[in-house]
């Protein structure tokens, strides 16, 4: 198309197709009245440069990729409109790229990706995600890289995370400070970075207050009906617990509606903390207490960050371990 | 990159950069033996083909866009799900941009994609759009186009919507058949197209019932605080309504935190149905009546018929226009 337009215009003013692609680039060996004759006709007829072949000549694509497990999930949705804050100013374009947290899927992102298509990423890793030689293989090609939320610590390119561990912990010891005698944490695969951090935050908070009893929940991230019957058995048991601190929205949500099912009163029978984003929390029966993450930020400082490698900026030391704190916010649900 | 490559391959085969490079395309032209060599070594030196060059070769992005106005709203996430699970089965790669409801912005997306970045789109409507002269100028340069929930009714493309004016109409309904006397409509720019269709089944309902005080609220799409005092003036006024209906899920939730903070009692005071999709507004207090949209089927049936397009498949007559039905889930809210 590129080549058609190229040509239909060079025609229509009698001109050589190098000359038009020169003219319509801003050459200097094109004279000044030749390029506005050029330059007009052109957007008469609306002409389209050709996006691959301009790709080609400037080496870049003005696109860079964001790779997150799923859309679902608010916070997610909050970080895409703080990546889109910075790359609306710089002119850029965000591909958005779901992994449906399955391993296998972001391989092949990356894979792709390696090809020139984006000028930079940005990316949370799977829940499913058990080595990171992709990611290896991916920096290592050269392509400007952030880590955001989900991270993989080993890996030598810049963070943006939240303070889990530190958050889990005043969120446990809320809950131990408000009485609670056994606390369960409800979490999602160990290997991700932020489940880890989550339970140590929650293991230390016990650890604090001499409590003996850790009860870890490990929930799967795509099936919520077996999600769903693990808290079952748990709330069913005799020796339940008279709290719960879900690692990830849903597993909170989940809560709730089994204590609906059998009957459990919040925060009269088990008091809940969760973390999630959602505004409607507070619209719960009754109103979620919940761990409120710097999405948007998060979401900000990865591509003001990603921006500085694209550009080749040196990166002052505090830029490449970036951690942004969360808020507990208090509501009925834990006492 | 991809001539770097090309040429460090072909100077560890002793063959010429065209041999290696048409070896790596399959040609007829090289020997079986030459093509097993030059593919077994690329694998191994992690060859990667230029991306905007082999688009170039094959005219082909293997990409399709999806152009929504949001994704904090859970509707455009389950959408763009239904989306992907088409696209994965074909190979293809989804590019995501939001429009942030910005008309102009949808307009600088449309201008960009026609210049072959990707072989299809689907779009769902900005709100602020008031001439759709850029989605015409797109579908006339030849690149397949679906729309898809907001769309605009004069296009000769294909749609894919739901029962936007007979859900509404079954919604109202609802409400008149348990008592209400005064029914609010809380809608978003009425240029939208379901902004037009929701209202017209509202009113549709009114008529049937004899009723003669329509009473609609038009809100904006980006300032929540402005829209809660709007519900606040309505709500706290002399003649105030006994329910509202909500065509938007923000709305409802606005209506819900207003009622909470004058006092009012949900269904007692106002009954109240909103468009949602939230799972979690089954845990609301009380529990919010929606009307649930086929947002999956949407986005799946759009990329459907986006591939038949793109692959110049003739279409059905029944597939130029699709709609899907929506389900009215009634909860306590609604009395």
């Amino acid at each position: 198309m590129d080549q058609l337009n190229l040509k239909k215009l060079a025609k229509e003013l009698n001109l050589a197709v190098s000359t038009v692609s020169r003219a319509l680039r801003d050459s200097h060996e094109i004279k000044k009245e030749t390029k506005e004759r050029v330059k007009a006709l052109a957007e008469k007829m609306g002409y389209q440069p050709n996006f691959h072949a301009s790709s080609l000549r400037q080496n870049k694509s003005m696109t860079i990729a964001l790779i997150v497990p799923e859309v679902e999930n608010i916070f997610f949705a909050e970080a895409i409109n703080g990546v889109e804050s910075i790359a609306q100013k710089k002119g850029y374009h965000v591909l958005i790229y779901l992994t449906h947290d399955d391993h296998e899927r972001e391989k092949s992102i990356l894979q792709l990706l390696r090809s020139g298509r984006v000028d930079g990423l940005m990316i949370s890793i799977a829940s499913t995600s058990v080595n990171f030689d992709h990611l290896r293989a991916a920096s290592e090609s050269g392509i400007p890289m952030v880590l955001f939320d989900r991270i993989c610590e080993e890996l030598d390119v810049p963070k943006v995370t939240t303070d889990d561990e530190e958050i889990s912990f005043k969120a446990t010891t809320h809950l131990l400070e408000n009485g609670c005698k056994k606390v369960a944490l409800l979490c999602m695969e160990e290997q991700l970075s932020i489940s880890a951090l989550r339970k140590k935050g929650y293991l230390r908070a016990l650890d604090a207050y001499d409590n003996k009893e850790p009860l870890v929940i490990v929930n799967s991230s795509s099936d919520e009906d077996a999600n769903r019957q693990s808290i079952r058995e748990m709330l069913s048991g005799e020796n339940r617990p008279d709290a719960v601190f879900a690692a990830v929205e849903k597993l909170a949500i989940n809560a709730y509606e089994v204590c609906r099912e059998l009957g459990l009163r919040i925060p009269e029978d088990l008091k809940v903390i969760g973390f999630s984003n959602l505004s409607a929390s507070n619209l719960f029966s009754p109103a979620l207490t919940t761990i409120h993450q710097p999405a948007f930020e998060m979401g900000r400082d990865s591509a003001d960050i990603l921006f500085k490698l694209i550009d080749k900026k040196t990166l002052l030391p505090q830029e490449t371990n970036i951690e942004l704190p969360s808020i507990l916010q208090v509501r009925a649900s834990a006492g």
